[in-house]
């Protein structure tokens, strides 16, 4: 069935909530105790399980403050106001009139004086990253990425009432339609075709007659939430006596088996090469004249071969598929999507951020304060870094330098000497433990002291206790 | 003489003198106070006329104070804390020992637990753009470039006791050397050579062998002032007791006769080609046979003919040269390169940015109130806004969208249609007096109000009342 | 075994070998008669079963005349003096002494007067492209590149007498060395490793140490010929009383089962993925937290069970693979690394390169002479051009406006429009056969006309007798 | 006057001219003599004095063989059929009908088959460099690139009887028309404004009505010549009863007083601010609120007095400029536009390019043949090289290795090093004359011969007697 009602009276207010997740020990399960807070009342388990890149599911809550604390229009007023928000790259003014979608975006930087005018005459106005902006819905998302394995994003629309802002269309990603304020009807229809279902790109706008019959068609209030697979045909007008605040929360894009086997391929494919001289024999000297597009009528037993020997040799490819180093190749592509950590008062005294070395009356202050072997230390997140092997040398990917705006970065990483290999793996591996930097199987005092300054200086570690 | 000394002991705090100059009506008559300040006691008059790119100047005031408020060593540790710091973009960590100069940057975000580290270890620390980071470094520069009529930009400079941080050399900017804390020893001398008085290139690190003996040779301490012109070598080190800040503020890069020249000559010679039939003429058949290096020794009365010619021609050459539009070409170098003004409270209530359109309680509030033609309008600076013709249209270069990161935004401007181009120039020219928009040289109330509005959004101009 | 010897003493000169070879009806038939003339006494079949790709083998003729006509250092010289050949562009200079191997090519065109003088100086002389310079090379190959279905190369090797110009090493094509003039001492190794066999790419030059023993050491004089597979390392030296020309005819680089599977893989994998949800679907939440690199030593089930869909995706690969579509890449390219072909007489008299048109004492004559419904017409060599598919339109690609010299024109080809494909794959599958324009399956006779005159214009078509 | 009438009808064949001008010794009289012919009757002296540069002249000789051997149609033709001519690339097909100018290149190569289809269809065919193709042509350019110390460029045009092939149109060269076969009815119009007379680039078509009257309106026959300035409009079409066949020499592209300006007053400015501390001053601190199109109405004083001092610094510059290495600078492009030079038999067994070393009877011959301190030696041409200071080091620059098409080598050059500069300035200056190696002003007899050698081989000397 596409929808759960229920009455959410008490839910504990988005503030309290993080500020307890914050002393839940493990990253990932903090992520999934959130996630369960988005989906609520469906079980995780039964949401993965029946709903999850299936079918489109709407949750009433007949609770308007459940979502409450996230983000509100008054906290993008404040935006519009302080921050240097630009149109065209962090906003954009959108219209769906008589069928006609537009962008109306001027150049420039936005204010408040030109947003609500472009608002008051019935545009629709999207944020595109309010991550960069909203340090909670930053927080919100670098917490849930961990439980997707794959990049959360997010995007706020806001809509005047009785106008619509877009035409109806499908996304790429997996889309959590949190309603923040006032109310939208939405409307989502079944992929028009095969290859639409899960589909790994955006679809162009479609016509009102080539989508047929919503499969679901609902009036979405405050604390309500609507989630739909990506390909899922969808489209949300506001009605005439309320504007509509929501945030869409995706994921999932370009994170499918398909993706995975676009890194595993091509690199199979050269190992098979260099291992395999079946791979490296020569093609027959007169293929040509009987495969071919042009000879594709062809009757010839000679194709039927030729097809044959093409089957063995992509059977015995799979032998040759370097799967772990094709995850890394995804993974690294996670590590430089991911969100940096927003950390916990606690973490942050904890860490290279929070280190107590200051200027204090015209001179550096604790400034000797180091790492021993007494030091206990963990990585900071189950996932804020990753041992990968490039060719010839090891690296450690890392996401605490990220920064908030998707790629401002490049890629972090530095490379891992063979003698610390062991040792960064073992603390990776002892998370949400922590251990003493005596511990770390390195030959030396000396050699895991250093390594403990260097990831500490990096921000990839915290201490048990502040230095 | 090089040195001035003065007691300042009753000098206002800097905090008192911004909030007083920004009650100064012209931006211009702000800048030149705020530069007296710096300069004092010297009469900037005299200044210009006996010290400015003549010879290096030492301000004695035995006030720590006299320059308190502007930037500190606890501002810095602040900034490493709170903001994106990236080593090798926005410090530098260097030493210079044993007359070797080294600069030891570590990839990354500067920390306080890294930072201070590297100057407990001896080296200084280098913040080479402290207007993205400080407001009041920002205030001070955004109002000092409009006395220079040239960027004012800044670099501040923190050293541990005992050392020093660069080998002598020399830089291609006028320099004001502003001590905050601390003391340093300072040397300078004369330019080695011709070439280099006022030189429009900055040196290579010198040995000190090969410098000679300082000119000036003192003890610079809190409050007091350093100014000396491109081209004079100067070197600081830290007395072994003392630990020094200073900040460096620095115009005039790239801002000579000869640089103007630069944008003028070429203009001129096109101009030449097409309106003087002389400089369309051929060169004679033969002239490679007597011309060139090759023949440079040759006696050849036709050699004197060429000469001659060319002389004539470069004579002439002047009377084509498109002088106010070369100078527009360096006006919008300048207009790219200026700081974006810091709003006074005053005028922020005023402009676009403080304007009182807001969403409040559900719903946008104030949207509707905009500009009349008996609202009273002025550009927010002097300098902020400049009309220059580009060839077949007009367009306006403007500061206020500029970025407090150096070239971040490119060059912003628009096109004035020639029917307001009359109302621009009136607007600039009535600078500092306000006028009302009825009173614009436009066509029709429509045309004015039109041109008010879109002057205002892009926040060239504010109003004598908040709208 | 690796070694034939016969005495060659009637064989007919090639210049009468090719005259014999134009009246062959059939382009296919004419490469196959060719190739025999180069492997004789070997026949084909035998050849291409027991030797091609799986050793080296030594023909020995007693006959230096066996190869005459096809190269000379008379020739050589002739070139030098009449063609501009660029050192390091057509000619590499090159010396192997003591184990040491030098290009020595300074810069600029090449002229006997320092050609010969690097000869005399004990260095060798290779052409990169004796087929730009060298009618009867290009013809021998553009005949040759038949047989291969695949790009046929040459280089020139003369080298002095007591010398040797390269190092040991192997190459990543089938060489067939065939020796013209003087003779060499030649030495062919084993593969050092599985990886080699077959190889896909050329060696770094080898130590003498690191090469094990020869299975080949024989002395090749004047009308003899060595080949050996790719992968296999040689080298070759001059005797003291002897200078050395051969020429390496080469084919089969990168036309490995491989190599067309890597056109075909990617292609396959994007098919899937738009027809087969199970492509799309998303990888498992958890998945970073088992697979990878830093987790592949971890025992656990959820491993082998990501490994087996892998497995099972990879197998429904082949599902996907678009065969032919991928075999019309790898024929763009071999259209693209194709000589021209070089008309014979006839064909010269019946193709557009011979048409009677011509300027005539002062006028234009035979201008109207066209091709009508009754002219019979075929391709000019069975695989001077090939209809493939690109997406959305039909392509006609061909190898008649191709340069001697190697990718100097970009690969050619037009659309040929739906209406006009089956009459040119009825024209393909006709060869050699000649066909009427008339019967060519077009809607009317104006079609054919125009379809035949297009092909005509291109040199894609010749005519059974002169227009 | 504009015309020039005689009756030329004992001029000797060009082919006897060209093998008597292979024996004038001194190449700059050879080009002197050439150009003699191609304006015959009028000596050169009044055509440069009364002519070139001023006004169009129509030549009349009343004998059509006057050029004959220059270029014909039926030269045309073997090109087509026997040289690489790509449409747009070598050979443009226009049409200018009703007023309408079109180009009608098909892709691809040019075959007799096509070219006389759109000739006979009544279109123009122009050919753009025939001098890559046709020796004469060449040859007749590179010797009168000598008169003109500037490029000599062709393009050939072949019009059908009845048509027009371009539109009215003036170029930015000198143009020689000279008439081969057949007839053309010219008009030649005055330059339409001031800045077109002498101008220095191509104008756009004209329509008939805004060209005014020509002031030559004449037929011009085989054998007759057209001689019009750069801005000069012209036109040219058939008469129903002839083709026309002409080709346009022309010369004096960017060849101006200003081109020349063009490099010599950048530099002058660069020397100027090195040299001269008052082009280093900073300008004014105001000058950007009285200076700039926004105040060039302004009545300010301080307007004159800035303007006065640029007219101060304009008028110094003349003192810093660097005339002869901006004359090197035009003549290194001079040099890279240069055709190679055709070699006369005697130039040939006297250069590298007809050095007996050759390859015979199995082995190299005469490949000891030196150069010795004995041997007489010269430059091959009075301009094909030219030394040239680029600031710390000498370089050679030449000709002989450029390329018969435009730019397709790049300019060749090699550096002298300090010992070599007086002998080649001292060969350069020597020529006509041929000098002894043994008297080249080098340190030893070594320097003399490696010096020789090294030109010898670059094909800039050639020797008294074969080698």
């Amino acid at each position: 069935h596409n929808q759960v009602t229920v009455e959410c009276v008490s839910a504990e207010p988005l503030e309290t909530l993080l500020a307890d997740l914050a002393k839940v020990n493990n990253s990932r399960e903090r992520a999934s105790k959130l996630f369960q807070w988005l989906i609520t009342p469906i079980p995780d388990k039964m949401f993965f399980r029946e709903t999850w890149e299936k079918k489109p599911i709407f949750v009433q809550r007949k609770n308007p403050d459940y979502y409450k604390g996230l983000f509100s229009t008054a906290e993008l007023d404040r935006i519009f106001r302080e921050e240097d928000v630009q149109y065209g790259v962090n906003l954009d003014v959108t219209s769906y009139t008589n069928g006609k979608r537009e962008t109306l975006n001027p150049p420039g930087r936005v204010l408040p004086y030109t947003a609500w005018d472009f608002y008051e005459s019935g545009c629709s106005l999207r944020m595109l990253n309010p991550q960069a902006f909203s340090s909670t819905v930053w927080n919100v998302l670098s917490i849930l990425q961990e439980q997707f394995g794959s990049m959360a994003g997010a995007n706020i629309y806001l809509t005047p009432p009785g106008t619509q802002g877009f035409a109806p269309h499908y996304d790429d990603i997996e889309a959590f339609v949190v309603q923040l304020e006032g109310k939208k009807h939405w409307r989502v229809y079944s992929p028009r075709c095969q290859g639409c279902l899960l589909c790994d790109f955006s679809s162009a706008n479609f016509d009102q007659a080539d989508i047929g019959k919503p499969i679901l068609d609902v009036v979405v209030e405050a604390g309500d939430l609507i989630y739909f697979p990506r390909g899922f045909i969808h489209q949300g007008n506001c009605l005439p006596d309320a504007h509509s605040l929501h945030i869409t929360i995706s994921s999932y894009q370009k994170n499918s088996w398909g993706d995975l086997l676009q890194k595993l391929v091509p690199a199979a494919l050269e190992v098979a090469m260099e291992e395999d001289v079946e791979f490296r024999r020569g093609l027959p000297l007169d293929y040509l004249t009987y495969m071919g597009v042009q000879n594709s009528d062809k009757e010839d037993p000679r194709r039927a071969k030729f097809f044959s020997r093409i089957d063995n040799l992509m059977k015995r490819l799979t032998n040759y598929a370097p799967l772990d180093a094709a995850v890394d190749q995804k993974a690294k592509d996670f590590i430089h999507d991911c969100l940096p950590p927003t950390l916990t008062p606690d973490e942050l005294v904890t860490s290279v951020k929070g280190a107590p070395t200051r200027w204090e009356g015209g001179q550096v202050k604790d400034v000797g304060v180091h790492i021993t072997t007494q030091t206990q230390i963990r990585i900071l997140r189950a996932q804020c870094a990753r041992l990968c092997n490039d060719g010839d040398a090891v690296h450690l990917y890392y996401t605490t330098d990220n920064s908030r705006v998707y790629h401002k970065e490049q890629l972090k990483s530095f490379e891992i000497k063979p003698e610390y290999t062991d040792a960064v793996e073992f603390l990776i591996h002892s998370y949400p433990g922590f251990v003493t930097v005596g511990s770390l199987p390195c030959e030396s005092a000396q050699d895991r002291i250093a390594l403990a300054e260097l990831l500490f200086e990096k921000g990839i570690i915290h201490t048990a206790e502040p230095l």
